[in-house]
């Protein structure tokens, strides 16, 4: 048996050693856990860029693989600490929707929420449960301890209102919900959105003149603007060898609209 | 037998490859070292700074860990190179106060100096002693060398000048030692200096308002100042889902005034 | 037998999940691989950049290393995917000159096109071969597959044009090829260049006053101008406990002026 893998996604930065402290927890209570850095990167307390980001990454982890989630800004308070179990992963983070859209897209099992405390640190602080209450779980789960000791089960879990695309009288209306380091802008909008194969389709964003629907960037001049199915399967405005969110002053929450042509 | 963590803290960044070629070494020498970074991003040649998260950070690793920190501007100069011995933790690095706070709270046993050419690489460069000094003493102590075979024991070990607090005529006087990643003010002060529990006391950092001592975020509104003893057990001084560092313009030194009420 | 380390080097920054879906793609395949990052924060498309920083960390990992590396601007287009079997480590990327002198380096042994697509995902994208087919191919490299099962042999392998030296009257011309995490200025000037031992010099940048060449950061006083060999056997031009980059407003490609004294 290969040992579990445990990935980490926070929006702790690179700056404290904050998911360092989480490591040293884990490997506390089981040293032979593989750790992964998903990022660190998600913007401070933003529940809905972690969720994507999650959501996109865990597809391609192992069967079995542990995703810690800490986007957290409610910490200490009344959401509660849970474990999701799916057919294909665990997820343990708190409730506030960072979970559900990587949780639901695999199925869930069942939701725990994390009220035994001998499977936390002796003492919880009221502002770091990644390192108290998150990271020892996951550690114990890695070590095989099952999910229902954790405790009690819970009915659903907290969703996102994740934007969705909607139609219009000449096609769909998406967003940009992430823009990744690129500078790429990654929108809602799928394959299936844009009716592919065979509809030809007219693509701007805010005011932008139409936006060509390629495959690959090497179909544009360095420097042009060009849309593309991305890795993640949705709908991406790139600039080639540059950054479309500089040239289109875009940010997530931009409007693309997409024509039939 | 679990294999060794070995953790690294430099001011290393991320842009070059400085802390991959450490690792590069270490993995030669031991094969099966487990590798954490706790931070490659302390200010550049900011010994405190990395002092106070080496400090900050140990305490949470498992009996026997090693931790290998790099912040030396005086690299190839006359600081020595050290490993100190702790009941808990061995520390490599130099000896220029980087090691002391951390050290010192675990117990220093012995600190020998890293003088035995044959535990370092073949060619020790006079400006990166992280890769052919520290990373290569480090695998060895994790392949189970006994920590007196590297060089000759020293008395003492450089300590830093940290800032403490200091009593006031209403109450005690301290001052913000680092920023983190989310804009919080931690604060030299803790626990103990606040009279816990039981004494009624006002907050303010240089010209401020007084700031409300709290147990959790939730406690006041959205962009509102709090005070809160934080996750590392220091007073720190923050906005609920905002930056504290933007909000009062405060960086590090900057005074922290607790009076009782 | 020690697990295979993977190195992995790319322009992806940290922000999004990109670096750690690769290491999920390889630990399903080879659970036991030894991860290790070199940099994620190669300068987007800069090829050249990519290639000093794997050339200079290549030679600290132990024999037998497998290092990918991804930074691809013409991904999906025409450029080969390809591995390069050196006696020493093999290496996995896009041929654009990234691999080429890390590679040529060790001696290119053979060069594979990575054509089988039984080594990749089953769905390769047109925008991550990173993910789809290096990750992958990596992996079973790891495994144990021989390089040639990968595809057929390919003659040579694409070479970048590296800035070289060039003589002048006074001595020799080189130039900025890396301005480090510190601000320090590593040349493409090698000892060699600077005629060691026993030749006197004069180093400017730009139109700088002469800069003294030294053999350690404390032969100059704090905040002072100095040049010297660096760790990666390079003229760097630094400032004692400062950034040279920010003194002398100078970036990749400053002219670098050695004169005999």
């Amino acid at each position: 048996v290969s040992p579990a893998i445990i990935t980490l996604l926070t929006d702790f930065g690179s700056r404290d050693a904050y998911a360092g402290v989480m490591k040293g927890v884990i490997l506390g209570i089981c040293p032979e856990a593989r750790l992964i850095d998903l990022s660190h990167s998600v913007p401070p307390q933003n529940v809905a860029a972690g969720a994507l980001l999650l959501r996109g990454a865990a597809p391609y982890f192992p069967a079995g693989t542990i995703h810690v989630a800490v986007v957290d800004p409610g910490v200490g308070g009344r959401r509660a600490a849970i474990l999701v179990q799916t057919p294909r992963a665990m997820f343990v983070g708190p409730d506030n929707g960072l979970l559900h859209p990587a949780a639901t897209a695999f199925g869930v099992q069942r939701v725990i929420e994390l009220s035994r405390s001998e499977y936390h640190l002796p003492e919880v602080s009221r502002t770091f449960h990644g390192r108290d209450v998150f990271a020892p779980v996951a550690a114990h789960l890695a070590n095989g301890v099952a999910p229902d000791a954790f405790g009690a089960p819970r009915h659903g879990l907290e969703s996102l209102d994740l934007p969705l695309p909607s139609p219009t009288a000449e096609g769909v209306r998406g967003e940009v919900i992430h823009v990744d380091h690129f500078g790429n802008l990654v929108t809602n909008l799928t394959r299936q959105d844009l009716g592919f194969p065979g509809r030809e389709v007219s693509i701007s964003i805010a005011e932008s003149a139409p936006i060509p629907l390629v495959g690959t960037y090497g179909e544009v001049e360095i420097g042009e603007l060009l849309a593309l199915i991305g890795s993640g399967g949705n709908l991406e405005i790139a600039v080639r060898d540059g950054s479309a969110a500089e040239r289109l002053v875009a940010a997530a929450g931009a409007a693309v609209q997409v024509r039939s042509v």
